[in-house]
């Protein structure tokens, strides 16, 4: 494999092909804010804005400027919309709405914690971005919101009954792995190393389950299996993501045990999830074979893919086992061979079993500018290392 | 078209195939209420009760008892159901929970209204095959309680911010064409004739768009067009299955004119959903064609096929329409020949877009003993009036 070579296709993709779709198609220069409702050559067909795509937008700008180049209009870009979110994205005492009209008016009341996430991750890198002290403190103050509603993230909009069948999810403690080191520098190293602790033991030990070698998306309170559609989800692209931010806490905490136990999770993952009829792999699965109750579950997504890759060349990066490698080049190839538009910039986000375009959109409800760039982002700079060893 | 032949088909399947499956699968005989998620044969894959499924089921054998023979051990599965609705259903005050464990502890909130409105079907069929009053009251009261919570069904599990888009659903309305007749018998004459004129005029003038011909799941609160994913989506087959209540009110009101244009809704809305490509209905559309926000969009599900079939039969018998007869055929070849199973009882629930089994389950979280027996049942009684002409 030719690291270079690789190493080039996806910095090129990044900065000739994703980042111009989204810079040419999705600011609104109107309203502020961002259009993430964009068609396959990226034609507006819904204004609605939503909280987790807007903040991640902000997050992916100002990540271009720290990483990539100090180009004022990526910058500019960030600017606008973290304006937007400030006037509108918030009620007033930093609980994040779920989405807005194109105007800013709320229509989904902040029942979804993950608004809150990516909230943070985006005031946070603008941060380091400008030094402007107004964006650390609400990226800090939305952190400290996520950590006191950690336990009940639903609030008043839970809908399960307390106590019959408490189960507690994967995705947030998932999501702190990565969230703690993104804001690290604006958080006490006390609470940066109590919150990794707990994290990494959650994900490492509670959610990770020994007998199957798989991670559970939910779990009884204390870690055990729950026979349940819940009890028996598994999502294996959100496992194989997690894997990552475990690797990227394994080289901060100088941890390599830390980094092959990731592996070996999320090579047994995607073994697990791949499609071995028409390739790629699985949305959902029940760890015991039933149906599973999401209809969406044999299609094959965007984010899946691209955070597979992630892992895979971290994974190699870190600990040189091979089989990362050989995994690496074929969701590569399944990757670029189904997702990839020759055409128009950005990828499809989601595809049927086959592997044919189910929805043609580069951007919806739920894709904005984030997977695609940062996956991209990721991956360039990790063959770029290799290619430097 | 033979009636008589067809006719004996949809009866063999009901009598025959399905409703053994449900006797001899679904029984909770140790802690009473049914079992609805069964694999392929039947075999039990979990154990939560959704109320939606327990009441349906309770009125289905309660209707056969009524109306096909009285059976004495079909009485008693409706009985038994009853009696764990009864205990464990609602919270007191006849809100109905979504769902409950296996021993009947809630699970999750009464938030969804449907609930209420099958057990108010479930037990206005009750009280007719037994004459107990508490059962009658049971139905009546709940369905006083559906029309005080009508104008905000999820009440406080409601995520929207009042005011922003305050669209109303197509689904309550509907439901109540079919409600009140169904508890014709227990309600006063004025509220029943003061409830139908109010849902026929929002099902036929203001969720019914004349311009295109076609019923929208959303409308703002004046009947117009909301240009969002909710006010531009398409469910053809809940607009079809709408069209029989409404041909049910048509000959109940001695208004044939309704029943005329509920066949050409009916017809215009099939046509539209039809996949030329593959055969079946859409589940999904956006009237804008654009992307629908639901992944599971283009898939083939048995209720919209089976709602289809009793909407095109029932067209026909009241207005000799022979669009509707041809297209009972097409339809009745699609679904005998992809939701049946000839090794073991009751159909498939979730095809593919191709029309391959995509859960090989007969019942789950949302399929249980009702869209298949009832449509058996319609379709069979209708072909034999049609026989006898």
């Amino acid at each position: 494999m030719d690291f270079k070579i690789l190493s080039e296709q996806y910095k090129n993709e990044l900065l000739n092909k994703v980042v111009p779709f989204w810079e040419n198609n999705s600011l609104d220069k109107e309203f502020g804010g961002y259009f993430t409702c964009l068609k396959r050559d990226g034609e507006v067909f819904d204004t609605d804005k939503f909280i987790w795509l807007q903040a991640r937008q902000v997050w992916m700008f100002a990540k271009l400027y720290n990483e990539v180049e100090q180009k004022p209009e990526w910058l500019q870009i960030a600017l606008d919309g973290a304006e937007f979110l400030q006037k509108y994205g918030h009620d007033g005492k930093l609980n994040w709405y779920f989405s807005l009209t194109r105007e800013g008016k709320p229509l989904v009341q902040p029942y979804n914690i993950f608004s809150d996430c990516f909230a943070t991750m985006a005031f946070g890198q603008l941060s380091k971005a400008t030094g402007n002290d107004e964006f650390a403190a609400i990226s800090k103050d939305t952190f400290q919101n996520i950590l006191k509603r950690s336990d009940n993230p639903k609030g008043d909009y839970n809908k399960l009954v307390p106590g019959t069948r408490p189960l507690k999810g994967f995705s947030l403690p998932m999501i702190l792995c990565n969230l703690a080191l993104e804001i690290e520098h604006l958080l006490d190293p006390e609470l940066v190393n109590s919150t990794v602790e707990k994290v990494l033991h959650e994900v490492m030990e509670v959610f990770y389950q020994p007998d199957s070698g798989l991670i559970l998306e939910n779990v009884n309170p204390d870690g055990s299996f729950s026979d349940s559609f819940e009890g028996r989800l598994l999502n294996p692209g959100h496992a194989i993501e997690a894997m990552w931010f475990i690797m990227d806490l394994s080289e901060r905490l100088k941890r390599p045990e830390l980094a092959q136990k990731a592996v070996d999770i999320a090579l047994r993952t995607l073994k697990y999830g791949w499609d071995e009829k028409f390739g790629g792999i699985f949305y959902f699965l029940d760890i015991k074979g039933n149906p599973p109750q999401q209809l969406e579950w044999d299609q094959k997504l965007w984010w899946v893919h691209i955070e597979t890759l992630i892992t895979l060349i971290k994974g190699y990066a870190l600990t040189g086992n091979e089989e990362c490698l050989a995994w690496f080049e074929k969701v590569h190839d399944y990757s670029w061979a189904h997702f990839a538009d020759a055409e128009y910039g950005e990828w499809y986000g989601y595809l049927n079993r086959q592997g044919e375009v189910l929805l043609p959109l580069k951007g919806g409800k739920w894709k904005g500018c984030f997977h695609v760039p940062r996956g991209m982002f990721q991956v360039w700079k990790t063959l770029e290392k290799l290619n430097e060893k």
